[in-house]
């Protein structure tokens, strides 16, 4: 029902190359935005899906009648642009288009467009644009562009055209960074990579090692087949051990890097390549913690209803009748074990409040006080209450030599020694004496004399 | 404590008619835009609410002080507008009424507004913004606003009004899309209706289906009031059925479109209709799916704290002692319960993974490759653990005639069929060859010649 | 990779004093948005770390080469600029500082530097920016930023440039306010304070009162030790009574202001001031009622692994046996307690639902209509499934006088309180005839005659 009046001759015009679907889009947009829209076409009599309002002409004539031309072309059709080298002279002809996969090509699309048509000025830019958000809007996708481009005069009319379709752009440069811009939509989570990378590694690494502890260590000293406890029993040991220490991979890197700016004593100090690159996936390393604790949490909770539990619980009882033997209740086990519970509890509400406020929308309306007092002071408090559980659950047991099957260590408390270094450290900067003098070098002060925040 | 300051006369000057909610809400807004407010009131000394800043004049002198005049006023009361028509002739009046039902009135506000002042230029615009979101900014609502005239002109100086607004305005077309306009602040989830529907009608057609074939088939066969299980048996069995379907659904119409391209040989052509809509809803299709998914888990995992089971479970263990039977551990029953557990577990993650990424905020930032990963690769298997899932449930059930009752399958068998169905038809189309021709009809090839992204 | 341009002579100059981490990203962001970009600094030759594309002067040079400057010093150094006065004179100086602390000096910043510096025009503004989100760009922070002086020709050249930075200004009024704006980045969830306070005020409460019921209560009579019921036990009577009470509190303010409406006879008066503040905080009602209604989840989940059920039901099972008893099923008892789970869990079901609906990014897309819908309709069912899921709980057990320990009545009939009233009330404000006249009333009507939509 979307309709499109035919603007007056007066308004400013735009002219598109191509009418395919992102062509057709993209004009669409223009002409809601209150633009006059030529399509350029090689058959302009036979393109019958053009948006209501917009012109179709040949391409020279489409040419000469914009100062703005977009090229909504596949690449390998760029050389019909050629023989339109006069007409395109001057004109800024903005590059839309995407490739298919990394390095198809050896120079990017913009650059390919520049070389084929010197006297024009190219500018790359809304290739992150698909004909889908172009038609639902700026309020349904992602309003940032990124443009690039040799020209600052034709830059600035882009931009302005971004701005009348709602799109907020941003300058990455020249043209030669056309390539970057080009990989965008090709990306497929770059700032995961690691944090996945560490996340599968760690999971593999202590399935493996469970696995032999536990069901093969039964199998070669009992000759018990166990097997069964992998789809349940390991997952679930796995799962919070994966969680705890991606949990405290998340906060290492800021207490090393106070740590760092503690010893050099400034702020004003690039830190290491690795620990910038650490610090810019901490999001990532808690998010991908948050779901192997929800995970550990379903684990846990259907526990009851397997039929290993039931069985044994059966057997149980069963025994205590037949031998008639009769249990104490041990109040110190109930505390211990209610204890382990309830702190898992509120750690993992306070997981999921982290979880939470890293939604875009919602640490967009946080001020940067409130963020820093989440992320930083209730994510410290979470890593304690994860490491108090998994202490609690281990209990006693540390101490008794049975534990060691095969003289390894149980999973449990292998996953408590990151989280334990974290908290130690942290602990030693929030004493009262080292915590003065990171706030004063946070403030700008440096050792040997302040600098940069003074006129 | 918000306070505006007088504008100096030489900045650009808006009159509002109407001092109620929206009207001083509206000039506010304006004041705080840098614009000079007046208000044009019938009693202009009696009027105390109006901001600071604005300045309230009779109708005539506040209509004549300004090229673009809002009208926020209910519609009953147009008619005062008629003596003004001097006044108005050639202002752009701005139409932000809305009406309290669809066809209250035989034309819209917009074009009977118009009818009253035919030498003013009519825009209407701005009314799905409410007062409060006026007063509270664009940050913590929608921007994106709609207008409509049959004055280009006019729409542009309302469009830029609407920028300086820090709102995205988006033109409709002409005046005669008003009445779309004006319906939808009064629309109520148009888009969810039909998968609304569809879940409502699974949801009853299951309870009823399986409400005879457990309940009343007891009942009739046995004698037995198992009626207690409608409350929590029977909706574990609707939900999880429900939800498995609808998951189908949502990935059925999009393997449909597939096989629908591969046997026309292009993407050129529209879809029908009826599979156009079915696309449209799939976000909603999943998201009910989800909500029902989770309903199951919740009514799952509260089974062991049910009177009925801790019951059953004491009568067991007591009846294998009083009647000194005993049971023997099967490792298969193991592996499959716990198998069943685990990937419905791992299933409901990637379901929760899924919501999460429809959330507006988290799409936003996705690149198009990395959002059709998600909904795609790991929808797809999230529909293949969920069935999967189910099929474990049933394991060699399926082969017993003893759960035949009535000669009617259970209600688990029945919602295998779609599922299977669509994981069976993506088989299909993700083998090389079928795949291969499939990525060449989405880059825009086509049996009998390439067309449409050539210039 | 980010590289900028140098922009050429004849685009639009702004002049930044200080090279601190905010002076850089500040310049950095304006040279992206296409301006030149001119830093002054004390020592222009030892500047390094400027972004590539900008010029670094002296003080002086600096200010004569730019109409706008911002001001990104710490404010200790502000004296640097009375030397100054000639060259700033009539230039607009932005203020972009902020303090560590409120009302860490007499005046506000912006009002001290205007103080310094009379013949300049002081804009204040752009300080809830932190250097992190310039550099990331407006779509990753919140693009809304306040400003506020006292010469509007100034603010408007400010409000020019945040809008090419891609930022939605909002004047907030004259100097005088550039303490409010100070306070901005320094305050931590207001709107939660009050909430915040009443949870932890509640839970303090019904902590101790059930403390003394349940487990000093069982000490003085009985002498028995169940100390270690409170880390699972009382908290899972805290959580779901806390949660409930608050969740009447979210919609108890819309009854009465429905009420006060009702016998005012007019929606133009405003309410009272507690009533406002009230209405103010529901979200953060709501969402902290949602927190506890999780904890409670989780909490009646976890009960059938702890130690001390298990314990319960392996000893009754026991006693069972020894004492050759039998027990028979009981209908009712499963019905009731089918029902109560089964209420439970549609009441979480849509408690989430709620939860989901208040992020930012999904009310955005909601249209008024369906926000009220969600919020107000699926809210007070939300708020009588959890009241009859709570009734059930009691069930009979209201007219036993056993419960009644020290003639104290137990908790979740005092929490039953609050809910009834508010559900009680809002089932006299639907009747028919009192509906009519609210919705009357909230159209505009007023008893004794109309006023304010009319023109």
């Amino acid at each position: 029902m979307r309709e499109a009046v035919p603007a007056p001759p007066e308004c400013e015009r735009v002219c598109v190359f191509g009418t395919g679907d992102l062509g057709r889009s993209l004009g669409l947009r223009l002409l809601q935005a209150g633009y006059g829209v030529v399509f350029g076409s090689r058959r302009p009599h036979s393109s019958s899906l053009i948006p209501h309002g917009a012109q179709v002409q040949g391409h020279a004539a489409a040419a000469q009648s914009a100062h703005l031309i977009c090229i909504a072309v596949q690449r390998e059709h760029y050389d019909f642009l050629v023989p339109l080298a006069n007409q395109l002279k001057g004109k800024v002809l903005v590059d839309v288009s995407n490739n298919l996969r990394k390095n198809q090509y050896p120079e990017s699309n913009g650059e390919y467009l520049q070389s084929l048509v010197p006297g024009a000025e190219v500018v790359k830019g809304f290739n992150t644009l698909s004909a889908w958000s172009l038609q639902n809007g700026p309020s349904d996708a992602n309003r940032q562009v990124y443009i690039c481009g040799d020209s600052v005069e034709a830059k600035q009319v882009v931009m302005a055209v971004a701005t009348k379709l709602g799109l907020s752009a941003l300058d990455r440069g020249s043209l030669s960074v056309a390539r970057e811009l080009e990989d965008f939509p090709l990306q497929l989570f770059p700032q995961w990579r690691l944090p996945l990378r560490i996340a599968i590694g760690l999971s593999a690494a202590f399935f493996f090692y469970l696995l032999i502890r536990d069901i093969i260590y039964a199998y070669a000293t009992q000759g018990k087949d166990i097997s069964f406890r992998i789809m349940v029993s390991l997952a679930n040991k796995v799962c919070p051990i994966v969680s705890l220490i991606m949990l405290s991979l998340c906060y290492l890197p800021g207490v090393l890097a106070s740590f760092l700016q503690l010893y050099r004593g400034t702020k004003y100090r690039r830190f290491p390549d690795w620990l910038d690159r650490w610090m810019l996936c901490r999001k990532q390393l808690g998010l991908l913690s948050l779901g192997f604790a929800f995970l550990h949490v379903l684990y846990t909770l259907i526990l009851p209803i397997r039929y290993y539990l039931m069985f044994w619980v059966t057997e149980h009882t069963v025994s205590l009748i037949r031998e008639n033997r009769t249990t104490m209740f041990d109040t110190t086990t109930a505390w211990r074990g209610d204890s382990y519970l309830s702190l898992g509890i509120l750690g993992f509400g306070l997981y999921v409040l982290l979880g939470i406020t890293s939604l875009p929308s919602v640490s967009n309306v946080l001020s940067w006080r409130e963020f820093s007092f989440i992320q930083s002071k209730l994510g410290h408090l979470t890593l304690l209450l994860c490491t108090a559980h998994t202490y609690l659950y281990g209990w006693n047991r540390f101490l008794s030599s049975s534990i060691y099957k095969w003289y390894t260590p149980p999973g449990y408390m292998l996953c408590l020694v990151l989280p334990s270094v974290v908290l130690l450290l942290k602990l030693l900067l929030i004493t009262p004496c080292v915590d003065r003098t990171i706030t004063r070098i946070h403030q700008g002060w440096e050792r040997g004399g302040g600098r940069s925040e003074e006129p």
